[in-house]
């Protein structure tokens, strides 16, 4: 069984504030032209995507420089609809679940939210305190169905800084997680293989056997 | 063990003759916007892609109304790489592993021309026969080292249309394929998640168990 956890990229999707418009127009149709051709115009920070050490940190991994089992794994979801921001405590009760993946995603509802200005509203991000104490496990990448692992008013990104210098990798804007609560599955995450890519988009996936 | 079957995305790759010119430019880097950014312009049939029947025939699906479980299972890739072109007789010699698998792939050796001019070069194209002949199996797609599943300089597209209209997918511009000549293996083809896609971009990956 496969659970597409990934927003459909269109004309008028949520992007971060001031970035520029992307586009996805038909710019060849079949009764011009034979055939049918879109051209896309976007950044490699828009819809469903990853972003790499380079993001963010200079002299930094890309994500053309990880090997492909970098994107695959073990992963779970952890349900944070609840609250204002995600506290050490409440991971520290996770601890068993999370020492068994590689990959941990936050379900907070924002996907619900996608394509509609409540996707600005406060989500519930990691306390410095929580991000570092992920710090300890071998995860892969962390992953959120909202617009950041920062709050969206913080200019420092700190929890960016704090897992991308560990290499840990970012997941945002994610869809469907809540499909996935309480249960273990697969996680697929491979990247548009882009040179250099400071991040981009992905077509994430996971997996029940 | 994962084994990456795509072209990398970058200024200058081969594109189809007469295409808009694709570009991936960073417009954002650390020490200007304190983040780095790419932007992607691209049409939906460059680099490593998978046509969709709507790309050619109207009125025909889009590749985000295909489930995903269409984009993945069991592939076989086939050497070609000593022909002119791929004939019935030479595909039914091969019927046994053919009815096993959901794709079928064709290794010419043409993705290693990709970014030079001799990727334009005429390749080993399947005959109508032998294109009418797969018809016959219950396959997702099938894939190709080089352009097109019809000859360079065709105009009316007869193997496109014979395929397409009958839901079997078209994955152009592989890469990596000889290395996974005599091997089973899963395909994974999972494209990008546009609206409407005629086509799409795809991170296509093989996997052994």
């Amino acid at each position: 069984m496969i659970t597409d956890l990934t927003h459909t990229l269109k004309n008028g999707i949520t992007i971060w504030p001031g970035s520029p418009t992307p586009s996805f127009n038909q710019i060849n149709n079949i009764s011009k032209d034979g055939f049918a051709q879109i051209a896309i115009n976007m950044c490699t920070h828009m819809g469903t995507h990853i972003d790499a050490p380079a993001h963010i940190l200079a002299n930094t991994k890309t994500l053309d420089q990880f090997p492909l089992n970098k994107f695959i794994g073990p992963a779970i979801v952890l349900d944070v609809s609840k609250m204002t921001s995600i506290s050490l405590e409440f991971l520290k009760a996770k601890e068993q679940v999370i020492n068994k993946v590689d990959f941990v995603l936050f379900y907070s509802g924002w996907q619900h939210k996608w394509n509609s200005p409540a996707y600005s509203e406060a989500f519930p991000s990691l306390t410095q305190e929580a991000t570092t104490w992920l710090l300890n496990f071998n995860l892969k990448a962390l992953g959120f169905d909202y617009f950041s692992i920062d709050d969206l008013e913080s200019k420092e990104l700190p929890n960016h800084r704090l897992v991308l210098a560990k290499e840990l990798l970012i997941i945002e804007n994610m869809n469907n997680l809540d499909k996935m609560l309480g249960k273990e599955f697969e996680l697929n995450c491979i990247p548009m293989k882009i040179k250099d890519a400071d991040g981009a988009p992905v077509r994430v996936f996971g997996r029940t056997y």
